[in-house]
């Protein structure tokens, strides 16, 4: 089992752990119990993961003494609005939550951003703990306290930033994870290692074969290698006014691609074309070395995932949603180019022709 | 004008200054242009406020050549409701708010409070001032970043911390001030008195009869004394997890009075008569001399304020609320006590039977 720790400001306070390992529910039990982090523990779930693992993890909890309570939600995006928070919200109240309950979000990334949610807002914040069972929460959205609902108007216009008090990543969920759910996890992990990590992109070339097969071990160490990426910019820049901006690396034109094809398109495979147009940007202004760009794009297609969307696709609406993205600031759109590999800087002066030109490459 | 600065873990992003005067729209323009904390500003008031003071405002700030933009609500404890909410949310994206605007609440308790919340929901947080037009707002809730909403099932159920960047307290909003929410600031003025400054309870006793007069001069001299009261207890605790409680003294009662009235006892006779009702339980369980008790609910007559509820408020009803409340923790109702003027402590261990003794007593 790997252990990291995140430090915030050097606060005891909002400072927490990761810990990462195969087969960790027991362990995980433990640490709870140690830590007494609350007088009782919630877990909020969505309907796919409950049935798979729910049982499991009130067992690990109710063995150590806990008293323990499940709340579930239809799984999906479709859930993450203000309906399942009020809903939740209010079996929270019937069931006695107090502001020294604990929330503990069982799932990827949905079930981790609205229990996070909710947890930020619940009588002016109660603790919460990620249990990540995706690959993309596990080495995403689980680390860094960013929480979100969607609006009718737009993604993640509300939300929070609250740190967990712990995090517990159990290699074993993966098992369970369709393919899909596999490479959405896959991309974030290459985006680290394109921003961060030459190192972490070495490794992934070389064992490319073996990451696609799940190779357990191997799994183990390049999660915890991208956590700790991860944990660093979070670490750096908690409130996403600076350096955590990087992180967006081939999400502005993948987030604009994902809701055009009205998510037929994968997250994964959004950001993975979308770190593919963020390489071509970059070396068509002069920034970063056509092979660097080639390296990309070899990656991402060696190791299963996408360099292409759909001809079908309406460069006009991907390139008028990049403008209403909501990390537009002003009026001007910033996109998070390459000077080379582990190098990335945020640049606001992409002429808007060249990003549709890049937008069109996409469907060749 | 005075000013104060607010220190949160001594981290320059989360200390603001509170700035105390009388006519000071005009400065506070000059302060908001120089401190640069946003690229546009919107107004949060409500349907009594707006009419007074809502052009003032906007003109003081457009002077200064900032963009502001102004959104109303019905005024009242009634609208602080998630449909109030979801109705600013809707007109903030409708103008264009994005991460770089900045709210401004401009009102009472309700305002702030609402003002805040949204704020700190708002694309994961964006910044929000403080101007306070009540006399309670101006000494109590414009101070320490508590925001919050109601739920049917209880009042203040959602909510977060999300301090302002700065508070502007301008008396001459105080000259429109009906004299029962006059009566409102100046019981937490007392309270503060009595928990933490004698000198001041000093002053209040002395000065009476000047303060029910509205005396300018010394108003400004009592809200700073009262504000760097609340400052100094907000710094050492922040999240409302130990110290911090004091500031509940009175309110344990006073709450469950003033819920039980259906809210036609206001909030400052609860909290009067919830003081002194914390006096006679600290009395009676010989903490706080029998002098002590009876200077605390002399002041409170002296001042304008009562010490008496209604013959026909329900002790049951008033009792079973404060069961209810939100400040409990697990089972156990804590409750400010007195060991003398300037020594609070909190208690967890009133019998049922003394605390309905005491609201009887309160009838008489």
């Amino acid at each position: 089992m790997t252990r990291i720790e995140v430090n915030l400001e050097k606060k005891p306070s909002t400072s927490y752990e990761i810990y990462i390992g195969q087969n960790i529910l027991d362990r995980m039990g433990l640490v709870i119990t140690k830590k007494n982090w609350a007088s009782r523990y919630i877990i909020i779930t969505d309907s796919n993961v409950s049935p798979l693992h729910g049982d499991r993890v009130q067992a690990a909890l109710k063995e150590m003494g806990l008293k323990v309570d499940q709340i579930d939600f239809p799984a999906g995006e479709a859930s993450k609005n203000i309906q399942t928070i009020f809903s939740i919200i209010h079996r929270m109240i019937e069931v006695g939550a107090d502001r020294t309950s604990a929330l503990i979000a069982l799932g990827g990334g949905v079930v981790g951003d609205i229990t996070g949610f909710v947890a930020s807002i619940y009588m002016r914040g109660i603790p919460y703990i990620q249990v990540p069972t995706t690959l993309l929460a596990q080495v995403d959205s689980s680390i860094g306290g960013k929480t979100a609902i969607d609006l009718p108007q737009g993604k993640n216009i509300l939300g929070t930033f609250h740190q967990p008090k712990g995090v517990f990543i159990d290699l074993a969920f993966l098992k369970t994870l369709p393919p899909r759910e596999f490479g959405n996890g896959l991309a974030e992990i290459v985006k680290c290692g394109i921003i961060d990590d030459p190192e972490l992109l070495s490794l992934l070339e070389k064992e490319a074969e073996a990451i696609r097969n799940q190779d357990m071990i191997l799994l183990e160490k390049i999660i915890a290698r991208t956590c700790r990426i991860k944990k660093g910019i979070v670490e750096i820049d908690e409130m996403e006014t600076g350096l955590r901006r990087i992180l967006n690396f081939g999400h502005t034109i993948g987030h604009a691609i994902e809701a055009e094809s009205g998510y037929s398109i994968s997250h994964g495979e959004a950001v993975s074309v979308g770190m593919v147009a963020a390489a071509n940007i970059s070396d068509r202004l002069k920034y970063l070395p056509s092979e660097d760009r080639e390296r990309i794009r070899s990656l991402i297609r060696m190791i299963g995932l996408t360099d292409r969307i759909p001809p079908t696709l309406s460069t006009d609406g991907v390139s008028s949603r990049i403008k209403r993205d909501k990390k537009k600031e002003g009026d001007i759109v910033r996109f998070v180019l390459l000077k080379k590999i582990g190098v990335p800087f945020v640049n606001g002066g992409v002429p808007e022709a060249l990003v549709r030109e890049t937008i069109e490459a996409l469907k060749k």
